[in-house]
């Protein structure tokens, strides 16, 4: 999917909502354990729920590795129900050396047809082009990361004062550019938000951390917006299992509306 | 398995070499796509043609990914016929939030029952320590990458002149030990294996970049060894691609034996 089709859609949805689908057997509704394929019953729902409120749906590779081959039909069945227009994220962090990277590459835009994928930026520059020779694909490289343990070496800082969270932000735009490239930007750390902008005025940045681990969408969307909203704000335990009964489904697209509306607010 | 039991099985095999099974259908000899499971059937010439000369197996995921469903088919096939006193390393260079860095190490460990797989370090703490809680497995964390993109970041120096790479290595000392923690240490980097050595005196060293990358054996041996040898050489293309006749697995044994038969004299 291109930029231009991405923000075409943000503003006609008026929402800047990414679904990640971590769907975990054990914490989905009981009833659903009866079908032959309870994740990809499960994942129906919710997309059946949320795609006129989402632009993104976000799959956790985790959470279908976790369930060997079986897990990778349900993935692949996801993916061809989620329809055509809406931005689907490989959420793997992958990343390895350039030819290891370049299977990676493949699996994930030729073979599943993702739009994007995740990225850690460790293993530097031949683990992350690879991904970025495909049209129209998408590499998202972790930037600031929503987790406790993102203080240990992404706020390291150089000679010069800079964190490598900083370094990872401004050494990647040498490879890629604001339409095949995005960001990992943690939405619990609002107060760094406005300078990550500045150092990437024109790119997307994927949000994850609002909601069930802390982040605030207004504090996101005031930092970090752009002149093409320029976030994707990531929802998944919050939104997927929100309810877990009969009506779940009705729950998920309740606890949705939510955010949707709070984000068509903050647009307006 | 357990640090003594890996030792020991170096010491008898006067081997510290590693196979990586990065099994690309493309480079597999072409009489073995008539196989039912192509992949497999190769592995297992691997594993027949080297099983006594080697302590270690190491499937990179890229390459088993990238078939999907039937790719972890037979990543789960070689994995049962790879001989229960050999160590299995996951290369997967996973890393995500606590929560699912635990779904990888429920993965890797349970599932699949590897002994050890990799993990990236950028996500810090929470994105390790899942892998560490569990009894006789091994997380081997990157420290420095035997590629060229490992300049990029991991050379990075902090205001104490420290490099990322050593951070790394002596911040992770805090959550695990060497009976449950390793590094990768690339073989392109000699001139820095000693320094590293003396930061993680008791720890084993996964090896890659001999061979094909350019590493040099005798420089990895000399400054990278402990009194327990302390080091995992990796072989991949190498040895698995290093016939493609009717013949392949004696071309295999034959490069496998003329490593083996140099750790040995190194050893000696």
């Amino acid at each position: 999917m291109t930029k231009q089709a991405l923000v075409q859609n943000i503003r006609e949805k008026q929402s800047f909502l990414c679904v990640g689908l971590d769907t975990d057997s054990t914490k989905i509704p009981h009833h659903l354990l009866a079908y032959q394929d309870p994740v990809f019953e499960f994942n129906k729902a919710v997309i059946d729920a949320t795609k006129d409120l989402c632009v993104a749906y976000k799959p956790n590779l985790a959470f279908y590795e976790s369930l060997g081959p079986k897990g990778w039909k349900s993935l692949e069945k996801t993916l061809e129900y989620i329809p055509e227009n809406i931005f689907t994220i490989a959420d793997a962090k992958r990343g390895d050396i350039g030819n290891t990277s370049k299977m990676y590459a493949k699996t994930f835009f030729e073979y599943m047809n993702f739009d994007a994928v995740t990225v850690a930026p460790y293993m530097g520059k031949d683990s992350i082009t690879p991904f970025l020779e495909f049209d129209d694909k998408w590499v998202i490289v972790l930037g600031l990361t929503s987790n406790e343990g993102s203080a240990d070496f992404q706020y390291l800082k150089d000679q010069d004062g800079r964190s490598l969270y900083e370094k990872v932000i401004t050494k990647t735009q040498e490879w890629g550019n604001p339409n095949n490239l995005m960001y990992v930007i943690g939405a619990t750390h609002p107060e760094t938000f406005a300078e990550i902008r500045a150092l990437a005025k024109d790119f997307f940045f994927l949000v994850p951390g609002v909601g069930a681990q802390g982040g605030d969408m207004n504090a996101v969307f005031k930092n970090g917006k752009n002149d093409e909203i320029g976030l994707l704000v990531n929802s998944s335990r919050d939104i997927i299992y929100a309810g877990n009964g009969p009506d779940f489904q009705e729950e998920i697209r309740r606890k949705a509306q939510q955010m949707q509306k709070s984000m068509s607010d903050l647009m307006a």
